[in-house]
């Protein structure tokens, strides 16, 4: 499947939080950085999320903001 | 100012692209990885966003996805 | 790649629209409803979108509001 | 009220969970195709969504993706 | 229509901008504040938006973040 | 730190609920008007969140609907 969004980087799993219905999935991206997602359980399940693996972290360009400092 | 949104990831502006009323702009971050963002006219002109100049992509964690490779 | 989004729509592409920077794409899902995307050019391009092909509508759960008529 | 929203797809409720603070809901739309809403449990009980009941899935342009297949 | 969206705000239109695809529409909320929604030039020509009229900014709780002084 | 995100609203937190990995932060803003925040739990311990104290809600133009009465 190919996607329109703009944004799919690729890092590790290094957490996997459930709630009662919601995720929280934290991937290192290349550069030590930490990006986190708020999912469903019900993905984290199907996708079988483990600590360790490779993933992507998906994100449409309409979801990013630019920030610059003061 | 302190932002809720868990990702705040640093990069260099390396094209901006205004359209009638929204701009497509485009942060290298550290990887080599390319993140575009889909924001405002207004905002660019605001920022006063530039080709080579740091910025800052934000993305609130309930606007990130997971994939995983088949 | 599999994706954590948990709405994957399977439709007919019926309408592509490209502004300066950003499109809108319709899309007739099974029961001839219509899906509206706002995507960018880019996306349109890349994935070759034309009138009449197979695509499909995928959606964040944490984008999916639920209305009830009064 | 009318709505900006381009997206507004009429279902029946096939499933309500609730967690601590988010509700998943799931809507069945015509075709068999079933629709996951991640809200607040607030707006459940607000609109008093019960399995069985007519609902929309209401969503923004700027929220829908486009994928094809490879 | 009752919407599970938690913010309903109302105000009043005090500027429309339409680009080829997208348009801007700016509503004076109570306090003098002012919101900025970007919506599908086709919205606003369904809700034949014009500047003077009442309407009301509506957000999903989970697009709103939180910010604090430093 | 500046921010492209348009909307950026003052207010006085007056209710904080956290669940198990999402919250709900609600503030007042001048008029009397309530937003409905969700974020997640860790957002709320950093910014050190209160009732009572200022905040301001922020929104990106994209996640900003308009709706009008019938």
């Amino acid at each position: 499947m190919k996607l329109s969004a703009r944004n799919v980087i690729r890092g590790k799993v290094i957490e996997v939080t459930k709630g009662q219905t919601t995720a929280h999935v934290r991937l290192e991206i290349a550069n030590g950085t930490i990006v986190t997602a708020s999912i469903t359980n019900e993905a984290v399940d199907e996708l079988a999320l483990k600590v360790g693996q490779n993933a992507y972290a998906v994100v449409k360009a309409s979801d990013v903001m630019i920030a610059v400092d003061d």
